[in-house]
């Protein structure tokens, strides 16, 4: 009897709407274009809330369920063969019910068990490691993975530009709506045969500040004028490269792989700027890239899908893959291995 | 080799400042005190928030991070002997970061998988139904769980009572705060030897409308009026009792036990009144009933944490035990058996 596995076997995304390019969104928020793109060097981004009208056009309900109906149909799996259902997200509709079980009932999935990780871009990896640790501990046998995340919830749409300061402004141009899934199995489903290696994931925050603070407002504050959202950009700056090639090095030495053999690597996902600038600095420079943020937006739990759905469309062959995200919020850094033979 | 397995190696609670009995909420609220008793049957409950001045007096990462502290010493263990923090709760101090993290920060905790699940009622069971799995895939070897909540955040401190509707009313004498932790581990620790023999855990929403649902308000609309928390009582109490009895039997039939078997019962906690109600039509009546409610309040993901602390006190020598918790946002059964042989 061979150990238990996880297989990759499919991925499926969803992106709301028309994509807004930087020209109509820095008309929209009155800055300056050339702004975004010097700050943030994202070109696009897809929004689930008609910014011009404040008009919620999708919930995370909805783009989450076209996702997983979409990895499922990649797959060739129905509802009822799914055994589990994770999905995280830091930006859930509604607190109760948690919204994968909203996401279940769309899609026809019933009697299983469902985790909701509250977490931020690490949250995909966290979500993929507990569905991973489900089909080690023989739990499970099909399991859903679902990541997403309705940044525009944290926009305020009757706004004045003037009166914004430009800390504020950053979040218009950084963030971006969106959701994928994933399935895992057991058993490898149809030709990928793409195995799950190794998911680790780590906080590292003892002692450090919050890189990013999400609020939410409930009944008795919700009148209240506190901020909302808010970046310690500097601090982003400086731990995320490191903690992302420590995270590389960590998936290496436990897999006794070298950096020679990766064939792709799927690095952190901030902004258009910063991903491109972590790309290059991070190790195996022969590895082929995958960066999908500049064109997508910040859409949190969402990007490891999308990277790993663009990794399915360029991977042919035998090879190795190697994907990390951090989270700045309170600082935690993951990863995963994956591997076809 | 034996097969892997989870032990309960301790519990620990928190409760914020003195009780608030059902004449100073009466008083506070500006309802009959008769009223409180006889709907819902709760004699009293903690609050971390000031009803009177609406002040802050214990955030969840506070009162989370005490009773995480308790069930540590209780277990004689260090924060450097574990290896993962799994959390479940319905209200969250922010969305980002998870308050696990922050509650981990406290206890000096790093370098370790988190996991936080936006969770309610059945929250606590998920929350050790995912430490448990950590466990038997060998991923782990001690395990911290948490639950708790803050449902204050969600009562308004500056209100009219002439101005609320029952429903709105309801809430003030149903809910309290709490927090509640668990060690737990692959070998037994201490001299207790409790087995978590099963956890079971299952959504069973579909084409059910949600019966509680808890909003939170984002930027764009925290200034709206819409309403923040409601719940479908007559959904409740129809669908909760049987959801309960299911979950036992189906516990029961997955070990092989009798309802003679079953020492102590933990059952679903949802009010005084409704959870003695649950209580007495459950199985295995010559089981000891292990309620709590009546005197902490509706304090959601920290109740079966405070259960359990109870079982302890109770507990002597060998015996079995059925937790069972109900989720009503949308539909959850699921439910703990332990053993001490």
């Amino acid at each position: 009897m061979t150990a238990p596995t996880a297989y990759l076997a499919s991925v499926g995304t969803c992106l709301p709407g028309d994509p807004v390019d930087n020209t109509t969104l820095a008309k929209l928020v009155g800055v300056d274009e050339s702004w975004a793109d010097m700050f943030i060097g994202n070109a696009g981004r897809h929004f689930a809330v008609d910014l011009a009208t404040g008009q919620v056009r999708h919930t995370l309900a909805d783009i989450a369920a076209t996702a997983a109906d979409r990895a499922l149909a990649e797959a060739a799996l129905e509802p009822y063969d799914i055994d589990c259902v994770v999905m995280g997200t830091a930006t859930p509709d509604q607190l109760m019910p948690a919204t994968v079980n909203l996401v279940a009932d769309r899609l026809g999935i019933d009697n299983v068990p469902t985790y909701q990780l509250q977490s931020g871009c690490a949250g995909a990896v966290q979500a993929l490691d507990v569905a991973r640790t489900l089909l080690l501990a023989g739990r499970c046998r099909t399991v859903l993975v679902i990541g997403g995340d309705v940044c525009a919830k944290h926009l305020e749409t009757d706004f004045d530009p003037g009166s914004r300061t430009s800390a504020e402004l950053v979040n218009y141009v950084l963030f971006g709506d969106g959701a994928g899934a994933a399935v895992l199995s057991a058993e490898p489903v149809g030709g990928a045969g793409i195995e799950i290696r190794q998911v680790l994931n780590r906080l590292v925050g003892l002692g450090r500040e919050p890189g990013q603070v999400i609020d939410w407002f409930g009944l008795g504050d919700r009148h209240s004028d506190r901020t909302a959202v808010s970046e310690d950009y500097k601090a982003i700056e400086e731990t995320v490269p490191a903690l992302a090639q420590q995270m590389f090095w960590e998936l290496l030495e436990d897999l006794g792989w070298a950096a020679d053999d990766v064939d792709f690597l799927l690095p952190p996902q901030l902004s258009g700027r910063m991903s491109d600038r972590i790309s290059a600095e991070m190790p195996a420079p022969d590895a082929r890239r995958i960066n999908v943020v500049r064109h997508v937006g910040n859409n949190g739990n969402a990007l490891p899908f999308l990277q790993l759905a663009e990794l399915l469309r360029q991977w042919e062959g035998p090879g190795r893959a190697v994907a990390v995200a951090v989270e700045s919020s309170k600082w935690i850094k993951s990863g995963i291995a994956l591997e076809r033979s």
